[in-house]
């Protein structure tokens, strides 16, 4: 027998392997790629010569061998060799009536699928009452009629049609693209696996089924699988495996064994298809026993207890992004509810709730204990208190970076951003898909942020379970990995998540969201109204003993971890109030006139908010914010010591594109600093360091890196900036961009190593070449992303910081990257 | 007599050369920077032992001699030696009462700048009408009381009060500063001379003054200059030269024979300073004649034509920049017009006119050929109608960059931009200054470009005149330079003073203003509605013929010379109305509602457009505009070659960050120019190339440089992105950035080595390297700047490219560059 090399096929090189392990296979042969190709072309092909070596009374199977198992192939084509000859065998035993009703059954399909004849005419056929001679005789009649030629008779012609139309349907541009999607390359080759059927239709209970050992949603270990057999004069009979033990007794047990070996031979759980002939067990296949990613690290973990795989193996063979799934609710696959739109899954998990449109309506559906969803066309810092509140978020603008998705990530609330199918009539307060359904404050839909998609109602879903197997394996994660994982972090709500997944600590603590809070919005509005410096700082006294609290409670919560605080970004207008009436009760606040208002905000009105007046400009022009959030953070330091705990905490300087900025912002806060001890008397210490946000910092990071301790490259702003890209508005043109290939992805989702990589790499070489001590980490939304840690970790980074929820995705991608770097799966980029 | 070396000043060096080529020098002593630092500090100083070298009958004069002329240094300190016994001889020749008069004035003079005595005493008892020798009397008590010691009475005690005095001032913070602005290091030194005055005060008509062979404004060969002598009784007494000559026959032509000479031997116009002493001329000192920039041009003509100089000593003695002052007028700096308010000097020139508010009030003042000055807030693309019309621009906010900066300038209207200190009160119409004075659209101000001042009512200008000599020295710039200089034209009009001052062809022409146009826009307005790519095309068509005639008009103007377009660049929604009135208008024309233009408009609002759906994004998604801007460019070119000319376009790329986008648009616009070729069967050539405006391109400059035969570098939005600062906002902190040193200069001004530079040089280097015969220019705002076309140079550019009005100084400037280049001051960066 012809032993088939690589150039068969994947399928079968497997068949091969359980060949030579001794397992039961059925005769078979294969056709390799090159032939396939030529048959493909209109090449000749031999099929009497290769039927001849099978037995005249087998039935002949055809079966895809692509070279690699994920790129698919034409469905297989069963019982070639039904003949008149192997009918007229068929009824001598189950009769006339039940002969002619197989081999029907054999024609329809065999036209339907290899001769592609409309599947309609055959099934109005099959019910309409006929006996099954008259149906096979209407069945060859028809594939006469509609293709001019008689339907094959013979063995060998129906074995060349079925592999002619295998070779044929490879080459289609349907099935080129989709195996392309999975990564292979334009020449991938077919083999095509030409086998016996050892699901004979002679015996009782013959057929064929698939069994693995686990449960695929659970991994329990526990027999689960599906078995078909022809049920005497009522076709096709598809049961479970429990069915099939009560059949045929002692097949369970012996599949059980069968699938035990296999594990060990294999080094991992599989799912066999097997057949049954005469009480026989063949064995027909075998692959990886498809599982759920909480399902594949328990396999994984006790793979490894059992000593068939190292950790370094249960670790790389876990693709990190599946663990959003473990960590989120999912939309049931099999749930029914009508799609209202598609947008961008922005923040992964699904939930259901009713529509509020503010986040007012969202604090009283909070109050009455009702889950809700929180509907805008777009985000804003105004809407931080409903996002808080919210259970999920949809927006009708705005990308993966929007401000919707970068909060709604933070806080692990499931989101969908620029779902712009739907209509928002902001003024009627409702919205409308795109057929036409018209919702209101209150009706319910459910929120789908792994999909990036909207369903109407409540819809089924799948919670979450984290159990012991998860826990070991981020374990055995933290054993190998090289780099730090921090969590982005902004609220006391957020870090508990993120000490919750085992967070190395806060690698971004975004202060200006502190400001937002009712109580203190007055309090920052009247700072921006005030007059000169003096002012300004009584007016952010009012601010400082919250701002101590705030960081207390963060530092009390990381404890011994670091906690990076970024020190006020946003822009001032950001605080001002849009709407008449917020503008009115703020001037009576203030005790100015609503002109006076409205003359400030429009003074501070900028054409490019995200390039104007922000971050570290603020914290020169108007350093008396620095000079509180500096205070707060080390009399917070001060407070939690005298409480045991001994904090370090970090203070970060956006937007940073000039050394003489460091210098003037540096001597401010070590200013405060020396305040701060003299007035305590009790000895702090604080590290000091930059985000690199701009092309400029990334170029001039050797001067930078002589003030700095640590560089943190916030990739957000920096893609946004070495591209010229609004995050905000992106969406208006990124798809079309992907999905022409004009970038190869979104930047924002997947850092662009060519571009914004080289600033890093640039940065971190001439960082640390000033500095050689200094902390190199990366802080943008790209941190949890696991192409980007291979990236930071070949760069030398310390450390990466992501979303608290994308923190055990992080855990495991970085370990991944340290085993890969161990292996010498490359080194230096 | 001790002959002075380099320590002792630029004033001692001059005397020196003019005693060694044996003019008649009164003699002097020289007090070296070592000596004058040390009497600074305290130390004595022999001022017996110098008296003792010139004869007792002498009056002395102190003068300052600095190391170099420019950094100032304190004013001469005369008539040292007034004393009793000299007061005597002087009572012998001119009586009791003169005698007294000329001692009292010395006391005063001697009291008020060595002493620092209060001015006001001394007046006061000048014009009290007692008599001198009272005056005299009061004068030395009022000393002794004020400063509580006699005056000093002796020739030494004077002349060392005079020289610590002066050795002190040198180190005064004020004078460290004045000096440190103009270039002096820290220990510039400060030499003295100590000279006989050789305008005793013996002889009728002895005195000093200053005189040059050229006019200051003009640069006509006429001696000119000034005449103090004392009038017997009636104190000191001014005159201009040619009084001199009626006075002193002979002496004007002997001054003039001087000059001739010191031109000749200085190769240079110098101004003298003289004395004149019973009749004999003497020589105090020489510096460079002061001249305008045009009589600077003209004298450095004549001196080359002399065979004095040679055209590159030349080229190198005017300061490029000075041009702007020759090309357009002046305020004269005499005029006492108020200040209304100071802003940025955006675009040089002055100009007096009626305010407007409107593009429409100013095109009725054109109407009635009245001068207009258009005022706004800040200006957009809906103002450039206005801009056109108007003698000058005022803005309340925006910098350097500003659109209305960027757009006067290109249009040679001067503009004062962000003049912050103007209340704009849109609702009344009117404009109200700090001081309080109300301006109502009517009212006549000036706008005085080069200094950023705006001044109430009509100012005197000082009109240009581009004579030939001006002509002669940019042909001779022409002949030095090695860099092409192109200009930045958007208009017809541009393009035609860009010919004017023989531009090397256009650099950059924006195509976006031809769709501002009222017919056009709406026809763009219309296309922005389309919702199909054909009904885009359709639209476009309407576009196509205006377009081409545009494209006619510049390639014929520029004939040979290349002219480089840059393809629509701004985001539509620039395009759509924001008052009601025109929304209503649109909606009418397009048959549409006004709640479809308001959510069309609102669906294109950005939050950052200047990082938005623009530039090539535009081009990727909507191919329809270049399309029919490359078919309009190609038929535009055949059309101008039926009529012998010919042109080849060159065709350029806005907001390029991926090598993709290249290739699509490169194929969209190969496309077109194949079927242009194929439709009218003429051949034609064009370039196509990019505009290098994200850090990104800079970094791939490598690739993009494969499909390009151009790269532009476009820094005004480098700048922009490299820095992460919106030109438009960056106003807010640009001031006190740059007060406090924060950034050195504004980089939008002058050109960021550091940052921006950087990512210039690895560019030009990618881009060389993959493909060698790349033109490489520079087409931003910096494009004029002398140190950027410094720079540019050495990365060896092909070309830079700026505002028409400052081609000529680009011209000078690049001569300049390759000149010193050639000269070994400085080569590779």
């Amino acid at each position: 027998m012809e032993l088939p090399g690589r150039s068969c096929g994947s399928r079968a090189e497997v068949l091969s392997r359980l060949l030579r392990l001794g397992y039961p296979v059925p005769d078979f042969r294969t056709v390799p790629f090159a032939a396939i190709r030529r048959i493909g072309r209109g090449a000749r092909f031999d099929a009497p010569q290769l039927l001849s070596e099978f037995d005249p009374s087998d039935l002949i199977i055809v079966r895809s061998s692509p070279e690699r198992p994920e790129w698919g192939g034409p469905k297989p084509i069963a019982n070639i060799g039904m003949c008149s000859e192997r009918v007229q065998l068929l009824a001598k035993i189950h009769g006339e009536e039940e002969a002619a009703a197989v081999h029907a059954e054999f024609v329809q399909t065999f036209a339907i699928d290899v001769f592609g004849l409309d599947a309609g005419f055959f099934d109005e056929l099959a019910c309409s009452g006929i006996s099954q001679t008259e149906r096979l005789q209407c069945s060859l009649e028809h594939f006469c009629k509609t293709t001019g030629e008689r339907f094959p008779e013979s063995p060998a012609e129906q074995l060349e049609q079925a592999c002619r139309f295998m070779a044929r349907s490879w080459e289609e541009s349907s099935a080129r693209l989709l195996r392309t999607a999975m990564g292979a390359p334009d020449d991938a080759g077919l083999g095509l696996i030409v086998q016996r059927m050892a699901s004979g239709l002679l015996g009782p209970n013959d057929g064929s089924g698939r069994a693995t050992a686990i449960d695929r949603l659970s991994g329990d270990r526990v027999l689960s699988g599906s078995y078909s057999f022809r049920e005497p004069g009522g076709g096709v009979c598809s049961t479970g495996l429990s069915e099939l033990a009560e059949i045929s007794p002692g097949v369970c047990a012996r599949i059980e064994v069968l699938l035990e070996q296999l594990r060990v031979e294999f080094e991992d759980d599989r799912e066999v298809e097997f057949s049954l002939e005469g009480g026989n067990l063949w064995l027909i296949g075998t692959r990886p026993a498809p599982r759920s990613p909480r399902a594949a690290i328990r396999s994984a973990v006790e793979l490894t207890d059992d000593g068939l795989i190292d950790e370094s193996d249960a670790l790389l063979g876990i693709a990190a992004d599946t663990l959003a799934q473990i960590i989120h609710p999912q939309v049931d696959p099999d749930c029914s509810n009508t799609v209202l739109a598609k947008g961008i899954g922005a923040s992964p998990g699904a939930v259901s709730g009713a529509i509020v449109f503010s986040s007012a309506a969202a604090e009283q559906c909070r109050a009455k204990g009702e889950s809700c969803i929180l509907v805008r066309v777009e985000t804003g810092p105004e809407d931080i208190r409903g996002m808080h509140t919210a259970n999920g978020v949809l927006t009708g603008r705005g990308g993966l970076t929007s401000h919707a998705a970068v909060m709604a990530r933070g806080l692990g609330v499931p989101c969908v951003a620029g779902a712009s199918d739907l209509l928002f009539d902001a003024i009627r307060q409702r919205l409308i898909s795109n057929a036409g359904r018209v919702l209101r404050e209150g009706d319910t839909i459910t929120v789908d942020g792994a999909r990036g998609v909207v369903l109407d109602g409540v819809a089924d879903l799948i919670q979450p379970n984290l159990d012991s197997y998860f826990d070991r394996f981020l374990k055995w994660a933290d054993k190998h990995r090289s780099m730090d994982v921090r969590a982005n972090a902004d609220t006391l709500d957020e870090v508990r998540v993120a000490a919750e997944f085992k967070a190395d600590g806060i690698g971004l603590c975004r202060t200006e969201h502190m400001f937002f809070e009712e109580e203190r919005l007055t309090v920052m509005q009247e700072m921006i109204f005030a007059e000169s410096p003096g002012m300004r700082r009584q007016v952010l006294d009012e601010l400082l003993p919250m701002q101590r609290n705030d960081f207390m409670a963060l530092l009390t919560e990381m404890s011994d971890r670091p906690v990076c605080i970024r020190l006020f970004d946003p822009p001032l207008h950001e605080f001002l109030p849009r709407d008449r009436d917020e503008i009115a009760n703020l001037a009576i606040a203030l005790n100015l006139t609503e002109h006076d208002i409205a003359s400030r905000a429009d003074e501070l009105k900028e054409f490019n908010p995200m390039l104007g007046m922000r971050g570290v400009r603020l914290g020169i022009v108007l350093p008396e914010i620095y000079e509180m959030q500096a205070r707060a953070i080390f009399e917070a330091t001060v407070e939690v010591g005298r409480r045991g705990i001994r904090a370090i905490p970090e203070i970060m300087i956006p937007l940073v594109s000039a050394n003489r900025e460091v210098e003037l912002v540096k001597l401010t806060v070590e200013k405060v600093a020396a305040s701060v001890r003299a007035e305590v008397g009790i000895e702090f210490e604080y590290r000091f360091g930059l985000m690199v946000e701009t092309p400029r910092a990334a170029l001039r990071a050797g001067d930078l890196a002589i003030n700095s301790e640590f560089l943190s490259f916030g990739t957000n702003d920096l893609t946004q900036l070495t591209y010229g890209i609004s995050r905000d508005d992106s969406n208006r043109f990124m798809n079309d961009y992907v999905e022409r290939k004009v970038f190869p992805e979104d930047p924002f989702c997947s850092l662009d190593l060519e571009g914004v990589g080289e600033l890093l790499v640039i940065a971190a070489g001439r960082g640390r070449q000033s500095n050689p001590s200094i902390t190199l980490a990366i802080c943008g939304e790209h941190g949890g992303d696991s192409k980007t840690i291979e990236f930071c970790r070949k760069a030398g980074f310390n450390y990466v910081s992501c979303s608290p929820y994308r923190v055990p995705i992080a855990r495991l991608a970085t370990a991944q990257s340290a085993i890969r770097a161990r292996q010498g799966t490359g080194d230096k980029i």
